[in-house]
């Protein structure tokens, strides 16, 4: 079996709502230490991950309309340009999930081109909070994401009834065909997860567990794990 | 003992990420019916909530940086500002949590004064998230948004680790002080509980249950409740 790394591929996430500062700047040195492709931090801390990651090529994601997706469309454009303007690489927006059950197509098709327009070339992600939907109510998203001009689809927020699965992935990358992106987010813990994930067809894992993924995986490379980075075995003497 | 009535205090909540359009007309009706201070809805609805509920004295709230608080300020004052535009008549916003941890008192006397602001003269209540806070980042809380011009605090959002607590209320209160308000909110399901925090020094009771606790109070009172809104003691009459 061929083996596939994985920890390039992580968006290294977090968004719980009393995050500090010491862990977005933690957040920053891990996603540079691992080489992670980005990370996910919560509008206000934007700015702060942008100037802590000047230089590298880890990009900086930030979320709007985040997690209910059920603010203004108007909302969800200013907040993607205050992004913007604060150094924001990528976007991962939420979709309306009243709309996408109420089939409300154009509604849904304007508020994430809006998006697309306001990130002007940047990423975005559709977060479709698959744990809500039923199959057709993916794939209408699937295809209103594609269409509106964003590059990928993601599973979920991470606050909602579920998380990514395998099922999930394999009908949103059936849906969006090979040329657009599939990322799992939600509830993804470890390496097997992460890596059954990409197996199913993402191309992109969201996840607070990234430097535990990063490490199982360093070791399983046989590389070994930077010294102190590995809360399981602690060294004492790195205890002073 | 004084009876105490709980209904006229409660703001009729539904903040779920795929409530429909006929869930908050629903909402309306039920307010109307019941005599509710309010409704409180996602940014999405705002416009449809102040037209079903014109020419009532039912206010249309709505939240703003919910639930996290952690996005840009300037999301906070624009979110306002559209809601406010499209007929909201109270905002509930919350505050950011991890700038109120770090004691970043002049950023967030800023944030609440701008989203005050923005309300043109309209109720703007602070919520404090406070199953997350120690007591004196709660005090902090009640300090700031008073001092920027909000008219009331209030517990939880529902979407964090815990809800409303009569200690909290009662602290809450006593920070205040007798001439500013305060909405309990967050795990409130039955008339006990939400008859609790009031003697505890809520004067508004935020809750999904708002349609269970009327209903019970009424029952109490020996008025009886509305047919066909009794869920527990379905009438076979009604059923055709």
């Amino acid at each position: 079996m061929e083996t596939l790394r994985v920890t390039p591929l992580i968006d290294h996430t977090l968004l719980r709502a009393d995050a500090s500062r010491e862990d977005i700047e933690r957040l920053c040195t891990e996603a540079r230490q691992y080489g992670f492709a980005a990370v996910c931090v919560n509008g206000c801390w934007v700015e702060l991950a942008a100037w802590r990651l000047e230089e590298t090529d880890i990009k900086v994601a930030t979320v709007v309309g985040f997690p209910l997706g059920a603010c203004d469309p108007d909302v969800k454009r200013f907040e993607t340009e205050t992004a913007i303007e604060h150094g924001a690489h990528e976007i991962d927006m939420v979709i309306n999930l009243a709309w996408l059950k109420a089939r409300e197509d154009r509604k849904l098709f304007r508020e994430i081109r809006d998006v697309v327009e306001a990130a002007e070339g940047r990423t975005v992600k559709v977060i479709l909070e698959t744990a809500l939907l039923n199959e057709e109510e993916k794939r209408l998203g699937c295809e209103l994401a594609k269409g509106a001009g964003a590059r990928f689809v993601k599973t979920s927020t991470g606050f909602g009834p579920g998380g990514a699965t395998v099922e999930d992935v394999r009908l949103l990358r059936e849906a969006v065909g090979p040329h657009f992106g599939v990322k799992a987010s939600g509830g993804i813990r470890n390496l097997g997860s992460a890596r059954a994930l990409v197996r199913a067809g993402a191309n992109r894992i969201g996840t607070s567990s990234g430097v535990l993924i990063a490490q199982e995986e360093a070791r399983e490379a046989g590389e070994g794990s930077e010294p102190g980075q590995q809360p399981a075995e602690p060294n004492p003497e790195e205890e002073e």
